[in-house]
């Protein structure tokens, strides 16, 4: 079997770069190790810039997202026992985030997928590239007890941080960057309506909370917890007198509480690896970076991978220049670093750290408190949270 | 003997608010340790904001500074061996900062003072504030073997970080925040032209350097050493040639080197004291705060602090009101914690630190590059350098 691009991973960045090649007439493949029905059961964050609305747009899949999600002109703040709005479309003049599911972005692109007629093969298992180094890259998996091989002219690698495309890498090729954070997300999804209408995000001496949702009637709510805390330990009681004590107490009082239909926890790091480009195989999403949760830029950074990556096969196969693929891990790199450092600047200002110190915590509020004495600082947290431009 | 205000030290900020108390008629007398030579000797930070520079005229003592003083609009911040400038200027609507050493700052101030024929008793040995707490304070020092009292209606603790003031309070009356940064500044001062017209700011590899002057034809530079290098280590020549390694080529390449008159090492430290007010003592300066020098916000923060405690005494005297008195601690700390926030974020983004690892080096460097691609960054940034408003 031959195609021009294989891709590996069918999460989201996988299925829109497959979907923008597709429509752009550009044969690929997707491979994915899991069964559809699992890669649809991850639950992720759900807060899309402009810039990834606008490519989901562009890949035709936009229309459920535009109907469904929710559109946010700005979010909350709290601390010191109060809330503060930060006023996303006055301050980036006119920009907004769209809450939609992540989980909803994976669905509506599988559907487009499928209505394309383009070919994706789940549960396919020890999936392999091979000669990428070379002019013939090619890549092998087994199915049904048989392998599989499927020449092509290029690998997208959007098979995540735990995937093969970045591990099948020579060590001396590649060189990574990491931060695990001291302490994890304890997270629940609930069928409750929101405490607001937008997002909360809270500093408090107890730690960091906060308050998301899926759409109006479903709540997503988080807690930083110890790294080594155990769900069993967190009753859904538990949870709740706990986010309640985080957030100020008018909220906490008009907070509404329900049965958890999921609870999990996750930890925190941020992650790159540099190069993102291996002769033909290319990384893109979680695969080559990874980002803490706090400011939701994981998906984001994805999409404006897939943007760059695109654009660059685009390029190559319909003007025949290789310029935007020489391009494309400085380009996608200098936009990576700067949603590194805006989600680890915001990491580091709502959360407590073991080792932050009283110094620390004064720094964190005076960080806070100026945030909103400075329409310039409070731009600046707002042009990152709706995304840099592309 | 009595006064209205008896001020402990005879720094830039002791003597500015005697200056400002004298020509409102409210009678003080200064307590100095040292000698006037002394005090005279002590060579520090020469960057004025506007509203430092305003009180300075505001005081009487302004003219020699408007006269000599380099107006900056603008300062450099150097990295990947470029120079790129922040314009503040332009960024901040019109303001600047003005080039004037501490010490010039200390001797137009004592003339004034003379001139004003109010008390500065210098080599007063042992002082000590007394009953602050009650409602007839009075402070005791010795001079040629006698034992002095003035009473007083309050105390003004100038008196540095080192200082009686803050040590005469009862420790648990006090909450102290502190961050000593592991490594140190070593200066040197050179009758050279300065290599740049405004200040140069350099992150490099080998660690932060520092372009500054004190007039045309004097300059002021720095190069971060370990916490525990020994200044007799640094001959003149290893210094020029390490602050080249660090600057851009071409700047490197344009420094004039000579032989220097000073040279010392000091250490980085971020330090408040809360409250600034114990009855009727207040604090002022460093005697409350410690910056690192990083943006040079030391003698603009005591200014500050000025501002607000003389207003507060003027109110009490003409006005017969305490409100601003009541008011000084907060008021104060308030920009005293911006202040330190931009002090160690400069401190951050500009240092090596021995434990950032490469994820911190990555973030530094996006931090830098996001700056000049944000104008909200870098007003952010300018705002902060020129002084946040009273």
């Amino acid at each position: 079997m031959r195609t021009k691009v294989v891709i590996i991973g069918s999460g989201p960045s996988g299925l829109l770069l497959g979907q923008l090649l597709t429509n752009a007439g550009i044969d690929n493949v997707i491979l994915e190790r899991a069964s559809k029905a699992h890669v649809l059961s991850r639950i992720r964050a759900g807060v899309l810039e402009e810039g990834t609305a606008a490519l989901l747009d562009e890949a035709g899949v936009g229309k459920r997202m535009r109907h469904e999600g929710l559109p946010h002109d700005g979010f909350d703040l709290a601390f010191d026992n109060r809330r503060h709005r930060v006023d996303l479309h006055e301050l980036t003049c006119g920009k907004r985030v769209l809450v939609y599911g992540q989980t909803e972005v994976t669905h509506d692109l599988m559907d487009g997928r499928e209505a394309a007629g383009a070919v994706t093969v789940y549960e396919a298992g020890n999936v392999q590239p091979h000669d990428y180094d070379g002019a013939r890259p090619y890549v092998t998996y087994e199915k049904n007890g048989n392998t599989h091989r499927i020449d092509c002219d290029f690998i997208a690698g959007c098979d995540g941080f735990h995937g093969i495309s970045r591990k099948s890498i020579p060590q001396d090729a590649i060189e990574s960057f990491e931060r695990v954070y001291p302490f994890g997300w304890l997270g629940i999804v609930a069928d409750v309506p929101p405490v607001g209408e937008e997002l909360i995000y809270a500093n408090h001496p107890r730690g960091f909370a906060l308050c998301s949702m899926r759409s109006t009637t479903r709540s997503r709510y988080y807690v930083q917890v110890e790294a080594d805390e155990r769900v069993e330990d967190w009753s859904d009681e538990r949870f709740w007198d706990e986010i309640r004590d985080r957030l100020p107490t008018a909220t906490a009082e008009a907070m509404i509480t329900g049965p958890s239909i999921e609870k999990s926890i996750a930890p925190l790091r941020s992650f790159v690896a540099e190069p993102m480009r291996f002769g033909c195989l290319f990384l893109t999403g979680d695969a080559a970076h990874i980002v803490p949760p706090t400011g939701a830029k994981g998906l984001n950074l994805a999409a404006s991978d897939v943007r760059y990556l695109f654009d660059a096969f685009r390029e190559f196969y319909i003007e025949r220049s290789s310029a935007g693929m020489d391009d494309y891990s400085n380009k996608a790199l200098s936009r990576v670093w700067k949603a590194e450092r805006f989600s680890w600047w915001m990491t580091s200002t709502l959360h407590r750290f073991p080792d932050q110190g009283a110094f620390g915590q004064r720094i964190q509020h005076a960080e806070l408190d100026y945030l909103f004495q400075s329409r310039a600082a409070l731009t600046m947290l707002a042009e990152n949270y709706v995304g840099l431009p592309y």
